[in-house]
């Protein structure tokens, strides 16, 4: 029997009770209920001695976060030599040692131009980042091995099966499951991703990456940054998004659920083999995701 | 006939051709699709003279969004005299002017220290901000009310139905829509209410506030922080939102769809006077958001 996630290094742990508490409320009859609700708690983020960000977070693996934070926000190089990472959980602080003195100053200065709340977070630096990354223009995606791995996704053990309000990312070569992280905040989830990848070494080429979160021009600049060539999400598009995938040569897949899907960039590394016969029973045919809805509308704009 | 939209001040425009753009790609039959796509665009707030930050936005309402978002960060004051709000599309620049002079150099260096990558922004301050706001004890929400409400959202023309990949947000009163503004971050979304309210000289006491976003601690002190008592999504909550809402006298209401919901904190704002016989065909039934699936295990915790 193929149990493709069996393999994976890491997966959630929704048993693991510092992840979900259980509160108590009232339902729509006006009868008590007892509902799992996700944790979200501070992490302060340190580069050596420099105080870097705090962020709202799920609370596990703080050390895959800060590094791929640091990572992700170029402040980590890749020829970085981690000396240690100190995790201080009653404090909610993680500190990253390096070999090499950092000093980001004057970097995190210009971060007060132009960080946004939520949104938009140094967008121009990013962009300077993946401008000279070349993605893997070999590396394909099998639909039947996409959606198989999208099957095994939505049916294994989550947080987002059993409590909600998460997002998760998946990591995956072909139909086997590498790294499957959750967290509250849906950029915190990618940079986990990226941090277990920078310490346990592994490459993003030839890896497909799966969001259930939206396919925004930061998730598309987050995956060119981790060199991987196939960006895959249950959820839809944003224009800055596709004309950012479309510029890196990524491959741009969203809304696929189940047996669906909408390609909108990079599409030349599909491999189309799956058989609607074979199809039927993926499963996933149910959710909707943040801001989806399926409507006769949106159906009728397939050409 | 009852078109409790029809009297919003606000309402999405789906129609807008500068918000969706069309795009071609591929589904998963391997043929041509056209899908409507949202637009994602960098805006840059200023404050008089200084730079306060570039947030990627959906592009409408930058007005709304510049004043709801210094509102929201502290930076604006309830007696502030705004002498003029210039709005420059081609540049994607928003200057709000004041009649005191602002300077808000330190805070934004502090800024530094706390501000997250799209989680987690200014927290201490936002909870120092929302410590001394006592919310209306006598706001109630009646729940035939609230469901007519939701479906009122879920059926009226908006991007959310047409394209997707956004969010909403809503204030009302009771089951009457103010206000329904839509934007790609979700934060902006809740911004653009309260700069719409800022702008309006409307107040949040009495009022209910919907959103499709998780009720995380930031939604909530943002809501509190618009003196708004009644909190509604169809999404879920995580445990510090819950725990922020507890500390407030907020009353939460999560997972609202067609005639479902959990309210966690505030119950006794809540009163019972829906008629099951009658609820059926209130809509929103397929869909899930934001990291939520309806699942045997989450059906199963219900007691």
């Amino acid at each position: 029997m193929n149990i493709p996630h069996k393999n994976a290094s890491v997966v959630p742990k929704p048993d693991n009770s510092n992840l979900v508490k259980i509160v108590e409320g009232r339902n729509e009859h006006n009868q008590p209920v007892k509902v799992p609700v996700v944790t979200e708690i501070p992490l302060t983020i340190f580069l050596n001695n420099q105080e870097i960000v705090t962020t709202m977070s799920l609370g596990d693996w703080p050390d895959y976060l800060a590094v791929g934070f640091l990572k992700n926000q170029n402040m980590l190089n890749d020829n970085d030599i981690i000396t240690g990472i100190d995790v201080d959980d009653d404090l909610g602080v993680v500190v990253v040692r390096t070999q090499r003195e950092t000093d980001y100053e004057e970097k995190m200065k210009k971060k007060i131009q132009t960080s946004g709340c939520a949104q938009g977070t140094q967008f121009g630096d990013m962009m300077d980042a993946v401008g000279n990354i070349t993605l893997d223009p070999d590396a394909r995606i099998h639909t039947s091995a996409m959606m198989r791995l999208i099957k095994t996704i939505n049916t294994m053990p989550s947080l987002y099966l059993s409590a909600g309000a998460i997002h998760g990312c998946v990591l995956a070569e072909g139909d086997n499951i590498l790294a499957y992280i959750e967290d509250v905040g849906r950029h915190n989830a990618v940079d986990k991703i990226a941090g277990w990848m920078r310490l346990n070494h592994i490459t993003g080429q030839n890896k497909i990456f799966y969001t259930t979160g939206r396919l925004t021009s930061e998730m598309v600049i987050k995956t060119v940054q981790m060199q991987i060539p196939i960006l895959v999400s249950r959820s839809g598009f944003t224009h800055s998004g596709v004309a950012m995938a479309e510029q890196t040569g990524l491959t741009l897949i969203g809304r696929a659920r189940g047996k669906r899907f909408t390609a909108l960039t990079g599409c030349e590394r599909i491999i189309d083999d799956h058989d609607d016969d074979r199809a039927d029973d993926l499963g996933d045919d149910q959710g909707d995701d943040q801001g989806e809805k399926t409507s006769p509308q949106r159906a009728a704009s397939r050409s």
